[in-house]
């Protein structure tokens, strides 16, 4: 088993809640996110304030078993610099990177983690670490997360649109989350758009929409333009670096930044189409992506019919899943408690 | 006042229930369908069998006064035909062509009969009526009505899209009708898709989906293409006539068959990837299309990922409506005598 160097997790937006309200005699719950690239795991108390965070590589790890024996080692760690008791602990919830049956805890597919197929994390979980488990979609828990404390608060009917690498959205219509019949509501990352190919996806091959404007189908139109075409010439640039030379005046930036705005406006206006959603709250390194979101707002001026959609960047950033698994374990927690169902209720 | 005469309703689908079953001693309620064209009365029991159908024309008809005033007159011709005392009446539910807010039973805006503006429908038929009432928009009725009793039967995600003139989605989620922040969510003849206009609508423009596919956008291509092409010079005819001369072998109208069996399948797909629901039942004159739908079907086939959406024909066809409309009125009823919500529960 490869060992793993734990890391300090560092927060990139402010804890929202005071520490000093912990009660450590009391509940608690604990929140992790599976990425492909971090494990980031949160003890929260039951107000939901952040007692201390973990993180540590998945990049060498595949496994359900050491990403599991990873969750294991990061929360004893926290329960000891917290002083938190083991049997104050009520719920863990864990948000993994693909399709999710979050009733039965099964994760059916991830892209990332080597592809993991029909995986019963929620059942692993509960069986390795003696707690109530439940398991969410990561994209679905950073809308519950962007709902519960960010951008979304209070809103019944919006959509968190996830742009990285990858492009999902977590959808919230009447204040409940949008799963459809097999779990894969929102996988967006497949709309077809004037810009984007037409042709059909293959298994596993990246949507239109995704290798349109995904952090990777950016940096391919980067590469496949003219590299003497205005005089930047860095082959290692990222989506993001692309859209910020744009902002520079670099003229073949300027038009990969144009198209990509004008191909994610056409996303957002037919989702909006169908939905008639309050907000679109676009998170991922892509979607929060200054220029990028000014010149899709430029173009969405003018789509006014049926309604003009709304959209800001997200609030929490690289926090929203790990804050919807904190609601999503709180859920759990009171539902053990209330004979609720485990289903987040807004 | 201009005088209607009464025709007498042929319903195009069998009557899904057993008359014996009514009891004229026991409670009634009134569903109601106002189209661009006709008006549509039904008289059900309590278990939604239909005594009783009648129907006018709305052509000359716009104003909510007139229109109201003929539902009171069919509503007292269905009494007198059926021997049912008014004090057995329970509730009346309107469906109309236009956005629709149900909780105030406020139509904001029709397209249809010159256009009504902010009319509280509901209140002006409970004050003439003197029955419970509630109204809702018609394309969502019809969803109602095939979740019900048509295609979509115990079906809790679907999206019943119906493609007459216009262009629009009667869409349920976990069970339950999306409304949206406007109650505009459905409004999919906005959609932009390859092959559809890019360029903004303006407010009462059709958008472009329905622009492309609707039956009016289908008979301007018929008419703008050469006249020559193909042999076929009818100039009057509607869109189902001319998938019809598609089938039949005619070049041009099977150019215009592709296209727009192209166009839909992409419109299919795209809601199919933010929804993911099990089925789309396509009502209206264009939807229910048999040429139209074998084609779209052709070509949905390849498009498997996320995952491949199931089109079926509206089962109801014209009575979708009207049934939606009973079965509302229904839960009117219900909700006057047991304190629940108006909201349609499935």
């Amino acid at each position: 088993m490869v060992q793993h160097k734990p890391r300090k997790y560092k927060s990139l937006s402010k804890p929202r809640f005071d520490l000093s309200t912990a009660e450590k005699t009391g509940a608690y719950v604990v929140g992790v996110d599976i990425g492909g690239s971090n494990l980031r795991i949160a003890l929260a108390d039951r107000k939901g304030s952040s007692l201390g965070k973990w993180a540590t590589s998945t990049k060498e790890t595949a496994s359900p078993q050491v990403v599991i024996s990873l969750i294991h080692k990061g929360m004893h760690q926290l329960l000891r610099q917290t002083a938190v008791q083991r049997s104050s602990l009520r719920a863990i919830a864990v948000g993994a990177p693909g399709v999710t049956d979050r009733d039965t805890g099964v994760v059916f597919a991830t892209s990332y983690l080597r592809g993991w197929k029909n995986v019963p994390l929620a059942a692993m979980l509960q069986a390795e670490l003696q707690l109530p488990a439940v398991v969410e979609n990561d994209v679905k828990l950073a809308a519950i997360g962007e709902h519960w404390a960010g951008a979304a608060q209070g809103i019944p009917n919006f959509v968190f649109l996830a742009i990285g690498t990858g492009i999902a959205a977590g959808i919230f219509v009447n204040g409940h989350l949008v799963d459809g019949r097999d779990w894969i509501a929102g996988e967006v990352g497949y709309l077809i758009v004037p810009g984007t190919r037409e042709t059909p996806s293959k298994a596993g091959e990246p949507g239109p929409l995704e290798s349109a404007i995904g952090g990777e189908g950016v940096r391919q139109q980067w590469l496949a333009s003219c590299p003497s075409d205005g005089g930047a010439t860095a082959q290692d640039l990222t989506a993001t670096g692309i859209f910020y030379h744009a902002l520079a005046g670099n003229p073949k930036a300027m038009k990969i930044l144009d198209r990509s705005a004008r191909i994610l406006a056409y996303a957002v206006h037919n989702i909006s189409a169908v939905l008639n959603p309050s907000l679109f709250v676009l998170g991922g390194g892509v979607g929060m992506n200054g220029p990028l979101i000014a010149a899709t707002e430029r173009i969405l001026e003018c789509y006014t019919q049926p309604s003009r959609p709304q959209i800001v960047a997200s609030a929490l950033g690289q926090d929203a899943q790990l804050m919807g698994a904190i609601r999503l374990a709180l859920d759990k927690a009171e539902s053990r408690k209330h004979l609720q169902p485990a289903h987040y209720r807004s």
